[in-house]
């Protein structure tokens, strides 16, 4: 079904193919070696008199709002991800191109997640060719399968802003999933029943799609305040009963791993901070909403007033831990690239001090710098990292691609790169010789946080120097990796991998980092 | 000096260049005519890797800046005018390009001031070329002598970002003046000693210019918020003492006129709006910084009050007058272009209600829709509006160009357009015969307001029809014009012009509406 290509070996001597969905490709030169040329992407000139005077740009569906917008088969279409797992407007939007009689979309979304694995239906069908996307899931697992006519794409969100503004991705049309809109296009993610905070994952598609729906369920009288996506960019508003479902959308609370080892793994990531003088006054630093995360965020937050410390800034995905750190004057800012619980909803709601970020200040690797290379230390987890830190975080040990990237590989530019995981899970281990599936080069990652040690980078000496004399569990990765083998009964097995690309995983810079293999 | 260029005649019956500076025009073609066709200006792509990581872009002064910026001969500068006649930092870029030895720019601010009068110096001894952008006063009366090397080009707010994100102008250096700043090159208008409300005019240069320089007198550690410009785009930041002179950047506090004429004017403003039902729950309007403007709102405010009427919102250039019909609750928001005196910046500074906007959202043509043709009335001034009731702003009637666009054009699109001018200034009649320089067509002006009676522009039936009735002093423009000229003794003398250009005014849709000639 996917094309026969060449295979070229990559910087990181990662065999890749040098045409992806019959785009020639360039393979990964390194970290900092590709040199980008050229012009961004420049979206069509429109004109105010083809626009209703009035603003209202409201039409009665989305089949009309998609037909207005001339979909034709073989199209772009894409969707942001900030509903979650609770997202509706994405599956409304394929089924009724499907409806239409459409075949062959690419579906673009800043990611998919179990809910829409309906979506494997319409790939069956023919009316998606194929998704470039993170794929969690069903969705992952049917890429990996080889079932996918094309090959699936995966970009970090820095990435994705990279591929739509450098031209690589360009959307047809943007359908964008608005907890609040007005009927000019205006939209705004932190109010209303659907209310799922930041909606930076779709300014790019509002930017640079020739034709932009906003579907809402919560239509308020112009202006719609604060607008997060600028009606000036959107060409149709649809309002429809339920853009999703609530409890799916954000969490009631994020909850704190109870586990005794990941609290372990939690408690040393903060010491860690604390010891390399990392958590001192101004820095600042960025965690995720796992439960690992969490549990560091409340033992930093405990040392940082313990010391008298406080932060400039935290870089959400944002949870009501970071928004107690802001009322408890712990940190002067949060910024927020996404939003996970109730608190944080109502927090970006209504402090101005909780300022909601998009992929262009965050993570876009081909601008004039990005936020997260200015961050002192970012906590990340691991599928798998190796003994030269090279880190994974698409694919299992049994080759099967289950989750996207994210912010992770934008991520590793931070002073300071801790992969917080535990040594291993269901009795594989976690520490391998080679990862499955390189995400991460192991040179941007400086200290492996586990249960029974922390491993730093010997490319960090400073951060050796830093910690020397501590009382912290500093070892070799190869001695923690030793000892959990030990445990597990040896290395995991090998998985059985076809020679056959479904995937493949770009770096920041938009060049072909590694492959992913059919299973099986 | 100026190119010899062959006139054509354009759709209002003016006589334009068809070619300007070197570039071929396309003459108006009437309102809503000109169909935009192709792309938006592409900025080049950038790199990260070409930017420090720890996102400090500082340099020592502006002179390094503008030769890391690559400054050569002819090249665009561009500038804001946010800090009015108290911006210190256009001098400053172009005195430093004065001393690097450089020639020929062209020198493209939003807006020039009587402050920035010794540019004159810098045109005369050859490092301006020409300026593109509104002229006040002394640089406007140079231009109108026909010293100028360059045809002066008068855009609006809308126009300029228009220009620049058509691709008809394109900016190589944009210096931006900030309030606050970070090292990273985020900028905030509305905090620290310079402050001035928004930056929206330096928006378009922020995301479009090749190299965009920021200078500061207020640099705060990173992140500064609000960013009304984002550091991503931004190259170089440079700290200088001071951007601006405070007592000049704003007022200390916008004064109602006391004269009982323009008194009178802004009551049957009020009274009109009032009378024919667009005071109405819900509505919306926008007025200027302008004596008259501000007696007006204080006029519609206390009839909002009487009506128990609320707006919706209202639009900026804010003042006190704004800020406090915000805090009594009569509009739910302020949506502010350009800030006017300290309780406006204080607001803009404090109040999520009172929202920066930028010419991209309120005034940008070739876009999908903007602000101005969504709200319900805008009352604006002229320097003559004739018998079909175009307008004029930018010129006397002796024929000098001494005033910019500003938003004018723009907020013709309004839905109700109103004119609110005494009938004659110096004994000089403000209603002609035609106007010098047409600046806007009538057939976007649906109201006159003179001390001595409001004419309705006769294609606007729908408005007589509601002013029916009432005890309004409505008259015809002609009965006005008859009687002002009784007064004046007599027409205005005809002004003695050129048969060269000095300068052209742009449509919003960057079509030639009209050319300023020579003077004397």
């Amino acid at each position: 079904m996917s094309e026969r290509v060449e295979l070229a070996h990559n910087a990181a001597g990662r065999k890749v193919p040098s045409v992806v969905n019959g785009r020639p490709q360039i393979p990964y030169l390194g970290v900092g070696k590709y040199q980008v040329r050229g012009r961004k992407a420049a979206p069509p000139l429109r004109s105010n008199k083809d626009y209703p005077d009035n603003g209202d740009k409201r039409l009665p569906d989305l089949t009309t709002a998609l037909k207005k917008g001339g979909l034709r088969d073989g199209m772009v279409i894409s969707n942001h991800h900030h509903l979650r797992d609770g997202d509706r407007v994405a599956l409304m939007a394929l089924e009724a191109a499907a409806k239409l009689g459409i075949r062959d979309l690419t579906w673009f979304p800043s990611a998919s997640f179990p809910s829409q694995k309906s979506a494997i239906d319409l790939m069956q069908s023919g009316v998606i060719h194929h998704i470039e996307g993170s794929m969690n899931g069903p969705l992952g697992d049917y890429c990996s399968q080889g079932k996918m006519r094309g090959t699936g794409v995966l970009r970090s969100h820095g990435g994705r802003w990279q591929a739509i503004q450098d031209g690589e991705v360009h959307i047809d049309i943007a359908i964008i999933a608005a907890p609040t809109a007005d009927a000019f296009g205006n939209a705004d993610g932190s109010h209303g029943k659907s209310a799922c905070g930041s909606l930076g994952f779709a300014l790019a598609d509002s930017m640079y799609a020739d034709t932009v729906i906003v579907v809402t369920d919560n239509l308020v009288p112009f202006p719609c305040i604060p607008w997060q996506i600028q009606g000036n960019n959107v060409d149709y508003v649809v309002e429809v009963d339920s853009i999703g479902d609530p409890a799916k959308i954000v969490s009631g609370t994020t909850q704190i791993t109870r586990s005794p080892d990941r609290l372990r793994i939690a408690e040393l990531v903060a010491r860690f901070m604390r010891e390399a003088g990392i958590m001192r006054n101004g820095f600042s630093f960025q965690a995720g909403a796992g439960g690992i995360a969490l549990a560091f965020v409340d033992y930093l937050r405990r040392m940082m007033k313990e010391d008298g410390v406080k932060a400039r800034f935290v870089r959400g995905g944002s949870t009501r831990y970071l928004v107690e750190m802001l009322h408890e004057g712990l940190t002067d800012y949060i910024l927020d690239g996404q939003t996970f619980d109730l608190d944080a909803v109502k927090s970006i709601a209504s402090d101005p001090r909780h300022v909601p970020t998009s992929p262009f200040t965050s993570y876009n690797y081909h601008g004039k710098g990005n936020f997260a290379s200015m961050v002192d230390a970012v906590v990340l987890g691991a599928t798998e990292v190796d003994v030269n830190f090279n880190g994974n975080v698409v694919t299992h040990s049994d080759g099967r691609l289950l989750h996207g990237i994210g912010g992770w590989q934008n991520c590793l530019f931070a002073k300071c790169t801790i992969l917080a995981v535990p040594s291993f899970r269901d009795r594989i281990p976690v520490i391998v010789d080679e990862v499955t599936t390189l995400t991460g080069p192991g040179e941007l990652i400086d200290v492996v946080v586990t249960e029974r040690g922390i491993a730093i980078n010997p490319q960090r000496q400073d951060l050796l120097d830093a910690v020397k004399g501590s009382n912290l569990p500093v070892r070799s990765i190869q001695e923690i990796k030793a000892e959990v083998e030990q445990i597990c009964g040896g290395r995991p097995a090998k998985p059985k991998l076809g020679d056959r690309p479904v995937a493949v995983v770009k770096w920041v810079d938009g060049r072909v980092l590694d492959t992913v293999w059919q299973v099986g």
